[in-house]
């Protein structure tokens, strides 16, 4: 069985050494009393919840998978995952960053990405449950009525309920516009609802006493396309108060027809649900569906980005201690290991570089998400308006690069990893390939990572003429006025500051060629994010390194050999990983020709 | 169920137009009657056998998966495997290019490769069992005395037995220096075995009456490590004339112990292998067991290199399918498909980068992998021993490209398909996920593509003082010294020619620092073998571009649009493709210190 153990030490590293996270949330009156014990202890916590109750499931709830009986048109999941939830819920972890109003804790979001992290790297499939119902209660939040949060918020927070999102019909995914599901108005002020719904995650199950299904439909009057689409609440049971002449209670009309076979993430249940009549309410303006299902997307798109992750992290965990403990051939400079029959594989250069890709995609990936997570708390909370703004513009810049380049790594890492281990990697008993197979689906789902891609480049860089690009190269510009001149810095700060140009110029260049012909932005469009995600790791990884070596000064040889270690996956980071940015410039200022000519029956 | 075509058109146009394999083959006695027409009749003939026999039980095989029974410890594989088993058989395709004199048709070794491509295509699992065997006979050729290979060759040529390799043990896979398995000589003259092996492909089935194991085992006064290692038939049945006092045709003391439950592949039975005192004669010299296997294992490396090659074909053919079809969105530069509601996501660029990366890979591998094939003819055939010496060279440096580029792009192709599906590339009824589950094996077994790089740059380049790259280099020179003049050919040829400096001057640089260092090379090699599998690929596409552009220039307006079709992919390459070296150079060079610097018990 797969191994891990909660990566503490630099959680707390990135929290309080590199981002200042209880020096950030200060300032906002919701954190005045916040302390950096509190954070560690919280997480500290929440790691053992991952490593004792989740992890010891994970493979078994693979192997078993959900299982769908026809007849009660009902979902159960494998063995563990019911009382799993159960001592989750029993330990109030499912408000942890909720609302205090409705019984959440209110703790920082950052809190809550650093528990994502851990549950992600030790079960997947399971955390997509209460990770989607955090999303559904921020989307009550922001868009229901006081009524509809008095309702639903209380359940969804100490995670009685759980929720989902229903937005893919077999015919539309990616394009919502085509949408059909009918929502017809009744005269209670309720809605019936017709249609079919594919690929909901979290569904249908046994976890939670009720589902409430966040459902993308169309009003009788609609206009078409994408500003013709509504959202709406269905409760698997009608729900309290509802205002219906329904028994309170009562099985809505809404089931699942089916689930997924799927290539990975087996213990969590892909849904067919079929909406046959099904009683629901409008939440937010009608017509503006989209808009409020967004601000639960967005915040999927995080989780999703954390899920590759948290797959990144512990295959690396597994495939190092492989790499230690497994003794193989001897090392091309003269034995190492004398006393043994061979030398551990850890002795090897090409099992180090695949090691250290996957070290070195997760801790950069650590600083960044976390990052992330407090400007998600400064936009939110922070009573400066300009602040909240750059936190705002932060978000939406970084959103796609959170999604896109952190799962593409995440699916790459662990395949790496799987390689350290050979034969043995291949084989399920050591979990690796589930790493694989489980990470495979981060890259497709909440909007695949060419669509991430697209919103980067057309939406959030080109649409404002690349003024939140700018505000997040000035951070960088500062980095390096402030450090640039210190010479054991200039191995980071002097790829990093010739990356920034680089990307101004691309940008521009991008740019005129998309104004004359928007396909070249389709054409440019994920190179570009690779690009502009290697930026935004060279910043990350510029600072952790300024960190360390300001502690090595400080410390000298006494100094804790983690500082050391973490200098030198900087320095493996800036050698071995950025370069990647040649090959894709190269490609994406080839331009879209070469994509284009082909024509499409010659495919 | 997934789809696929032989690609008869792109097979012809590589054998014959590109390769000349018909003059190529004719000097050699063996094929002074060969014709094109034969290859192409035989090529297609093989092609139907996988579209109507492979295919059908490829998916059914992948979910049934091999099962092991204790009480017998026999092995059934899927349903449909056995019948397609015979179907081959009782046409004689086993036999394609295995000698006249036991049976075979002596036909050359690129039908056998073409051949090979569309079986991996339409099920790697399936076609496993006959591929181990192909390469067991050929071990038999070279190393069996005359009885062995009148006993053993005919049925390994009729397919009515198969075979295996025994390699690996539970603690020694890619360091055989360490195997434990005993062979004990008899007073017959046989010798018994005790011992076990793990990761036995093919190792117990029903689809033949009898196994031919090849055993790597320690003679009792055997020398430590590799040169210690002999090689032993041990059949599942012995075989008549063994001139052992045993029962002809009576069971053999070697047994199935269990079989893994992998990733892919599952049609394919990995076996644990107990040698019980079991019976075997000995293969070619005492201790010189590894090089006899390794005559098996480059077949073997050359096969699963095409079996990279056959995944990402079909892969292709599937998403190109898939993106003709589905309509999803419309395109960036207006709407596409008026008639529609939304345009087939073919329109989209990024769509397009997916496709034409699988596509060309597939067919830069498709001309480079023939060719190696073609190479293999010569070495063994050639009358002229300078061109037998060349095809040797050719064939040495080639296999670890062959094995780990090939299989590398395999599951890069495979996964970058499933993404042109998006949420349904994830679902198992798609069929594009168990491509990507089986691709990932082919770059673990026989022999890491770690193994292939440091095999390529220590063994292949550094060990001959670059002798047998510059051979080739000298091919690249020739054609750029040819059509180096010529406008049309420039896009092709410059970035060809400053490749082929750069990785003259890398290899130099390489080779100075890993006198010094011998981890220079451990470090350097994996982005070496891309590096110059690039080299290899861009010569092939530019040799395609020539063809094609030669054919566009005679025929006009009237050209088939295959040939504007193949320039168009050249392109592609050359602009898409080709420069994910500038980051591999730089990786390459950046030295081996940022890998070995983390203490081993820091990972």
């Amino acid at each position: 069985m797969p191994i891990y153990k909660a990566p503490f030490r630099d959680q707390q590293f990135v929290m309080h050494e590199v981002l200042g996270a209880v020096e950030m949330l200060k300032p906002l009156p919701r954190y005045a009393d916040l302390d950096a014990d509190t954070l560690n202890q919280v997480v500290e916590e929440a790691g053992k919840f991952c490593e004792e109750l989740l992890l010891p499931v994970n493979q078994s709830g693979d192997a078993e998978g959900c299982t769908y009986d026809v007849a009660s048109r009902s979902v159960k999941t494998p063995r563990g995952f019911k009382d799993a939830y159960a001592a989750f819920c029993a330990a109030g972890w499912p408000g942890l960053a909720g609302e205090t109003e409705y019984g959440g804790q209110g703790l920082p979001h950052v809190l809550q990405i650093a528990f994502y992290e851990m549950q992600y790297s030790t079960n997947q499939a399971w955390a997509m449950y209460p990770g989607l119902t955090i999303g559904a209660a921020e989307c009550f939040l922001l868009h229901g009525s006081e009524e509809q949060k008095n309702i639903y918020l209380p359940k969804l927070t100490s995670g009685q309920w759980t929720g989902t999102m229903c937005l893919t019909e077999p015919h539309c995914g990616t394009d919502l516009g085509m949408l059909r599901t009918r929502a017809e108005p009744q005269a209670d002020g309720s809605y019936r609802l017709t249609g079919a719904k594919i690929f909901i995650s979290s569904g249908e199950h046994d976890l939670a006493e009720n589902i409430v299904h966040l459902v993308l439909a169309r009003l009788p009057d609609a206009p078409q396309g994408t500003k013709g689409i509504s959202l709406f609440i269905v409760p698997k049971f009608l729900a309290e108060g509802s205002g219906v002449d329904a028994k309170v209670g009562a099985r809505n009309g809404l089931y699942c027809g089916g689930i997924e076979h799927k290539m990975g993430i087996h213990g969590n249940a892909t849904c067919q649900m079929n909406l046959d009549g099904a009683t629901g309410w409008l939440i937010g303006q009608p017509n503006k569906g989209l808009n409020a299902m967004f601000t639960m997307m967005n915040g999927a798109r995080l989780g999703v980005g954390v899920q590759g992750l948290g797959l990144n992290e512990v295959a690396y965990q597994n495939a190092a201690a492989y790499a230690r403990d497994r003794i193989q051939g001897r090392s091309l400079s003269g034995v190492k290991a004398p006393d043994k029959p061979a030398d551990p594989i850890i002795v090897h250069a090409d099992v180090r570089r695949m090691l250290l890709t996957a070290r070195a995609y997760a801790e950069g990936g650590r600083a960044f998400a976390y990052w992330v997570a407090l400007m998600a708390d400064l936009q939110f909370h922070h009573p400066d308006e300009l602040q909240k703004k750059f936190a705002a513009d932060m978000m939406a810049l970084m959103t796609p690069i959170v999604k896109a380049f952190m799962t593409d790594n995440g699916f790459n890492c662990a395949s790496e990893c799987l390689g350290v281990l050979g034969g043995h990697g291949y084989i399920r008993e050591w979990g690796m390939e589930q790493f694989v197979r489980d990470a495979r689906i981060n890259m497709i789902y909440e909007g695949t990572n060419t669509i991430q891609s697209l919103d980067l480049l057309g939406r959030k860089v080109l649409m404002d003429n690349g003024a939140r690009l700018k505000a997040f190269g000035k951070l960088i510009t500062d980095f390096i006025e402030e450090n640039g001149t210190a010479s054991e810095m200039s191995e980071f700060v002097t790829p990093l500051a010739d990356l920034g140009d680089k990307v101004t110029k691309l940008t521009t260049e991008i740019g005129m060629k998309a104004f004359a012909n928007p396909d070249e932005a389709g054409g440019a469009a994920v190179d570009y994010l690779r690009i502009v995600g290697h930026l935004v790791y060279a910043y990350f990884w510029a600072r952790m390194a300024k960190v360390a070596l300001t502690r090595i000064k400080a410390d000298g040889d006494r100094v804790d050999p983690f500082y050391r270690d973490k200098v030198t996956v900087a320095r493996f980071y800036f050698e071995r990983l950025l370069p990647e940015t040649a090959s894709r410039i190269r490609s994406a200022r080839s331009g879209v020709k070469n994509l284009m000519e082909l024509p499409a029956e010659s495919f």
